[in-house]
């Protein structure tokens, strides 16, 4: 199965100076590609608790990706946190230091040199022109926090996560959630492969109730979306997608 | 210590079919309470996996708050979770059973009564005018997913969390942080009692770094952002927020 968790490093999202971008922005990317994303964890800039968020995700997920905490000052803990994960060092990456070497010359300083400091074994995919490359080790890849750096870098790494397509189909109900239930459990009962959603909408929403359906065989999707509409009055179904 | 956690639960989320609006927004309310966010962690509609998230969330801080997973849909596990949790069983509410019976009436069905299930003992508390109260079990506050639901269960709740304020300050620079770093260290080793942040951007944003204090104590924070200031070129310093 191709799972995935994601570990958002951050106190700046804690204490609400940042919306997170990051994992929403990766939900969609991995949703599109296949992957069935199990978990996001949001956590402080604290090496304990990181590691282990680090274990849980690998433990519940096949594909772990983190962001944030990568870069040159104190609260850059990410590179420790996963050393630490799987028991190795941090140690400086030839690669990644002589290409500091090249940018920055005379003002590579310690803590710049930082930037090259990987868990020893790590693997490295550079994204071209840019000083920040993608550091994983074994299925843990690390991503940098700021929206530009995490998308580039993900860019550089995003085929080796395609897997299976998820099919997906929807219904729109003009009659709520109270009505629809037993009709879902019959739906959920005749299609255990197909994950069946009920979200009710209380705004000025167009519909009261959007039913979804996913699963990787489209022929059950399609098929469970058509059990439970032949089960709801017609004029209570606004529409299909 | 005022601490929380917040459980969101949701394979919508998961899945990028809707972005999470409550976490984000409920970090920003208890930041405003003078509540230390500690964690938010987004899991799917199993009931495992929630009371393991539970666990740990009451582990981590003093107050929990859950985000979604309530209403009368087989998707609908958050009360049995945190039922679960605590050990106790789910029985119904009889205030909210008499107030569905009114609103509803003969439409009162199984799956409407499924709104009045609570873990034993839960503390309720009514949102005029609304069909969903908040449901709170010890520490943990159960609130729907649905944002409007959402901020309006929070807001009848909200004084319960009132704390001691965090002052912050913030100071912008047009230098990168491997320039930063070493001045940041002295800072941090200095104020161990003020949270000190380095944020850089590398979009058009008018500073490349901007550098946060955080603190009870608004001397110290004061303090620790005259302490880094003073060891930085005075042209370096965009401003001070």
């Amino acid at each position: 199965m191709s799972t995935a968790a994601i570990v958002v490093i951050g106190n700046e999202i804690l204490s609400a100076k940042v919306v997170d971008e990051n994992g929403p922005w990766l939900a969609r990317e991995l949703r599109s590609l296949g992957v069935d994303l199990r978990r996001i964890e949001t956590v402080p800039d604290e090496v304990p608790v990181i590691v282990d968020s680090l274990k849980r995700a690998l433990g519940s997920a096949r594909w772990v990706f983190t962001s944030g905490g990568i870069g040159p000052t104190h609260d850059d803990v990410t590179v420790a946190a996963v050393a630490q994960c799987f028991g190795r060092r941090v140690v400086p990456d030839e690669r990644i230091l002589s290409s500091l070497r090249a940018h920055f010359g005379e003002r590579l300083n310690a803590a710049r040199r930082r930037l090259a400091e990987v868990p020893e074994g790590a693997a490295i995919d550079w994204c071209p022109g840019s000083l920040f490359p993608v550091i994983s080790v074994e299925n843990v890849a690390v991503l940098p926090g700021p929206p530009v750096l995490f998308r580039e870098g993900f860019a550089r790494i995003r085929d080796r996560y395609r897997a299976a397509p998820i099919f997906t189909r929807a219904l729109y109900f003009n009659i709520g959630e109270g009505s629809l239930a037993e009709h879902l459990d019959a739906a959920v009962a005749e299609f255990p492969a197909v994950a069946i959603g009920s979200y009710p909408r209380f705004d000025d929403a167009d519909y009261r109730v959007k039913v979804t359906f996913d699963g990787r065989d489209e022929d059950q999707v399609r098929r469970a979306a058509a059990f439970l509409r032949a089960r709801i009055p017609p004029e209570a179904v606004l529409r299909e997608e």
